[in-house]
């Protein structure tokens, strides 16, 4: 049989396997192959009987594999067994370095393709928060609290000068440092939310306001992964009424 | 029968009607009244089947349907058939008021859950622009052209000037005015894209620099509803190999 090697980057939403699209499903039914990330919820392997599944999520307690080792994983094995799919938690464009993937694959002449996902950009919502609201906001900032480096990054420093709202990935090992900033800007007043765990079923989240998050945090303790919005929407964090919540049905 | 009203918000995703998630379809499977906006495909409603379809959306040509009568219309249909899903373009809270409607729902004592979607915000990723890239940009921020009035954002104005990479809804139309500012940042060689219909069939990119995309865009006429992207990741843009060309199957 001829092998055609290719690679299908696929989001998997943020957490609840039930927020992949019917895109995604699709790509998995077709998988030869799939590598998947430690965020990515293993019910989703379901999907793919037929492949061969493979861990290679970063994750404490477990030797984490590096990027350079996943991206030879896909080549090589999109060239021995076909389709490739690389299952990532979120977004693949969205500080996750699927960009880096894909171009390394057709560099090797892989065939790509691309199912966007639902980035954790788009959680607020699923807490109550609005990402923009009319007579409240008009925009949002994405970005990281720490660069790749591991260093403060200065795009929080200009955030919590300037932007009506901020979203901070990987903030909560930082958030003192990020408080520090958005006070040193004079915005001690402003709403803070952060959410806990996605769309988990432990999902959470934790509100006050710059002034009074440091000690929210360390009475309510969230967890990592976590996101951080700062911002007038944060106010409206509900952790009573979870939308998540759905009762689930089988799709007829 | 009891009724029991309830709004579920879902988002419908970017256009192609398979970027819908999972969970959203199960919500239209237990619909008995689906709200949808012009941006949504139809073939979605094949999902409720059950259900009464009512189009509320604002398209050109047609008399649209305002924001208030939007909200009534949800509490009403509610009252008198029970479940109403609101099939919203992209995703509920990012520039598609979804919060209102949530919020004007509850003060009607409806019970409401959320369905998040993909926003036209992880759009650029169909088209080989990342979000984010190590090296390139750790941040982006999401915006609109014009303010709720008409008039071009303060916020145009100041991502020109300070943000590594801005995506802005509602722009095609003032183009012009948003490349001014860029200009007069001093960012006439900033790369720039425009994601035009999205993810749908006929869809497409046209890309050039802060300089010369009104010219490229004169020459290639990209149509409404458009994305802009102001940033370097833009310069990856490549309408050649466009990501939605997956061949599709049916879910097993």
């Amino acid at each position: 049989m001829r092998i055609n090697p290719k690679l299908t980057l696929v989001g998997a939403g943020p957490g609840d396997p039930e927020l992949i699209t019917i895109k995604g499903v699709k790509a998995l039914q077709r998988a030869d192959v799939v590598l998947y990330d430690a965020l990515v919820d293993p019910e989703l392997l379901q999907y793919a009987p037929q492949a061969i599944h493979i861990p290679v999520g970063k994750r404490a307690g477990r030797a984490s594999v590096s990027q350079t080792t996943i991206n030879r994983l896909i080549v090589e094995k999109a060239k021995r067994h076909g389709h490739v799919v690389r299952l990532k938690g979120g977004d693949p464009f969205v500080f996750a370095r699927g960009f880096e993937e894909l171009n390394y694959a057709q560099s090797f002449g892989l065939e790509t393709d691309v199912v966007i996902g639902i980035s954790s950009v788009m959680l607020p919502g699923y807490y109550g928060i609005p990402l923009t609201c009319r007579g409240v906001n008009q925009s949002f900032t994405v970005l990281t609290a720490t660069t790749s480096d591991g260093v403060l990054s200065d795009e929080v420093i200009h955030a919590a000068k300037y932007a009506p709202t901020a979203i901070i990935f990987m903030g909560l090992g930082k958030l003192d440092r990020v408080v520090d900033a958005y006070q040193a800007a004079g915005r001690g007043d402003l709403p803070v939310a952060i959410v806990s765990n996605g769309s988990l079923e432990n999902g959470k989240v934790v509100s006050g306001t710059v002034d009074d998050i440091l000690e929210k945090a360390e009475q309510e303790k969230p967890a990592a992964p976590a996101l951080l919005i700062f911002g007038e929407g944060a106010s409206e964090a509900n952790s009573k009424t979870l939308y998540p919540k759905l009762e689930l049905q089988e799709i007829a």
